[in-house]
């Protein structure tokens, strides 16, 4: 199998999958519980916390754990509003964010804040001049993401960050899904006060993740309850899933760390060989993420060409997961202002450290044969 | 070990976790994807809603997968006071509830609405009239639990269900955590609207639970985003524990069916074994929930007493664990008008079918000696 479509989801980590099923038979007391079982699990939880932290260059406090990106989006765009909406009711966020990031803010939009969208660039990229015209003395969030989920376009965030620096009262947040463990962004230089990062786009497991939140940010909490998580995040930890997280979280900064030039090749290489092929435009731009690649093949529906590749035992998407049940086009490749034929003919490869060279080279070649068959079906 | 503290957490079924680790493994895809991959996640995914909604004598639609009961909780509250505000603000609910349900009350109040908590008998059982009395036209929202955490009253569901079910805009909400699996509830038989269940106190994993919403009631989604299940709760399906919810669930309707006599058994052994020790008075009134029983010992410090029985690898608690924390003294039992030095030395012991007689004998043995050990210390 060749799985290329690591941006939708990934394959559990075995390491982190061992570390799951050890915690929850062995430390399943409720880290709220008085007891031994209980401070057991409680001294894991601030381990975690600990961990992560460090791997992150934060405070252990700096830090709340979710059930995933969605969850983590939500509490950071909703908290912020809820929690500031004295302080004025304009929120700021981009037309190309992830559907958590957007229909979030159209939610909020319900509830009476006024929104901005910041249209990008042709190559899918917000201009800080946009942002910097957009601030009012009423803004209270921008919510910019850090890679663009189905082109791979990197946005501008310490830029954005500096910009924001100075503003006590308009608050950072970064969909930092797709970027962490591929992008290196140093939280704290960027000046950003809230972060998304997703369990499962990093072979950890689905339900679990976090959010960043900087010291003195208040949130309005999505969940109330028990006052877990210090009041921000109630609901008894699900400890096994926070500990695997924390693994994950090491495993893939190891592979960034050590190995974030195998992107870069995998990159280069399906660069060049989808370059060769007559039939493909390649919409996402040079030096952008490396593990992201979008390309059309105008003429021919994205869906026969993943059924096709699927057929072959290779996995791609033609947009994102979470909007991929809609038969709509997507409104990223339409933000861009791709023309209809390419917008309509969209591939998505997304690309893990696990994949190969190899497994390129396979790719391609399925792919003009399928190129070919679908052309000579369509005389 | 000798584990009473079931009504924390429980210990994971390992079947339960089986079934989440090959689920985590073989069937990684994205459920939106639109490959096989998410296909065949996708299929389970419908499986699981199906095998439950069977199970709870439900309409697959009818169920919301979440990430446990304070999700559920805040979800069903949030979602109801959100979606129904234009048609009023008042809600209601009880003095005695789980702190994910009055916590997230006390949020809506910050949020501009009104709330009745309505007081409990010296029982802790919300009477019918005080339901009735404090209806208003413009109540949008009743909540009351089926059985209470940390006394195992039950509480007259169905006849508030009857009260309500001509209301069209009240909608009716039961926190299920501590109920579901050990006193039968006909959903649909109390009308009730909404009801929240949780995995990790059947025997199911932390970070999986669900929401029952009756067909036709609308809620504003806590999570925003991609649209999955039917826009009620976005966010990429956490499949390895919908499904291995969904074991947990036949497991414990199961052990309900079979061996409910089980639990009275243990109930009737340890309440009569407690009303022989001189020290001891039973908090929990006679038939309520055969799972738990609350007891004081005047004079003697809980925390000194679960510490006592944990040295002897028993463990019990003293409050709820999600309120274990905080120094301060029940709520729960300040509501039923204990007097303060019950309040002050309460017990709490909860059982799972997987408790034995042989085990409340144990307990109720080094019961004995902590009592006497200790009120030689205080000499």
């Amino acid at each position: 199998m060749i799985y290329f479509d690591n941006s939708a989801t990934t394959e559990p980590n075995s390491d982190v999958l061992e570390t799951f099923l050890e915690v929850s038979r062995r430390y399943y007391g409720n880290a709220s519980s008085a007891h031994k079982l209980g401070l057991e699990a409680e001294h894991l939880l601030r381990k975690s916390y600990q961990h992560i932290s460090q791997l992150l260059a934060v405070k252990p406090t700096e830090i709340i754990f979710t059930s995933g990106g969605t969850e983590g989006n939500n509490l950071a765009i909703k908290g912020i509003a809820l929690a500031y909406q004295n302080r004025g009711k304009h929120l700021m966020t981009t037309t190309i964010e992830h559907p958590s990031v957007i229909n979030t803010f159209q939610a909020l939009e319900e509830l009476g804040f006024e929104v901005t969208y910041l249209p990008v660039d042709q190559s899918g990229v917000v201009s800080i001049d946009a942002v910097k015209q957009a601030l009012r003395e009423d803004t209270i969030l921008v919510s910019v993401m850090h890679v663009n989920n189905e082109l791979g376009t990197i946005q501008p965030i310490e830029a954005i960050g500096q910009l924001l620096k100075n503003r006590k009262y308009t608050f950072f947040h970064v969909d930092h899904v797709q970027g962490f463990g591929k992008i290196g962004l140093d939280l704290k230089q960027s000046a950003i006060d809230l972060a998304t990062i997703s369990g499962h786009k990093i072979h950890g497991l689905k339900g679990t993740g976090l959010v960043y939140q900087r010291e003195g940010v208040r949130l309005f909490p999505l969940l109330h309850g028990g006052g877990q998580q210090d009041n921000r995040h109630s609901g008894t930890e699900n400890l096994a899933g926070i500990v695997s997280l924390s693994k994950a979280i090491r495993l893939i900064l190891e592979q960034n760390s050590a190995r974030s030039k195998h992107l870069q090749l995998l990159n280069r290489r399906m660069r060049d060989e989808l370059t060769q092929i007559d039939e493909v435009i390649i919409n996402t731009p040079e030096n952008q993420a490396p593990h992201i690649i979008n390309f059309s093949i105008p003429g021919l529906k994205p869906e026969i060409v993943l059924h096709a590749l699927e057929e072959r035992n290779i996995y791609v998407s033609t947009q994102s997961a979470c909007s991929s049940k809609k038969a709509s086009e997507s409104s990223v490749l339409r933000a861009i202002h791709l023309p209809p034929n390419q917008r309509n003919s969209a591939i998505r490869i997304s690309f893990s450290y696990h994949n190969t060279i190899d497994e390129i080279d396979v790719f391609i070649r399925e792919l003009q044969r399928i190129i070919k068959e679908l052309k000579q079906d369509m005389r």
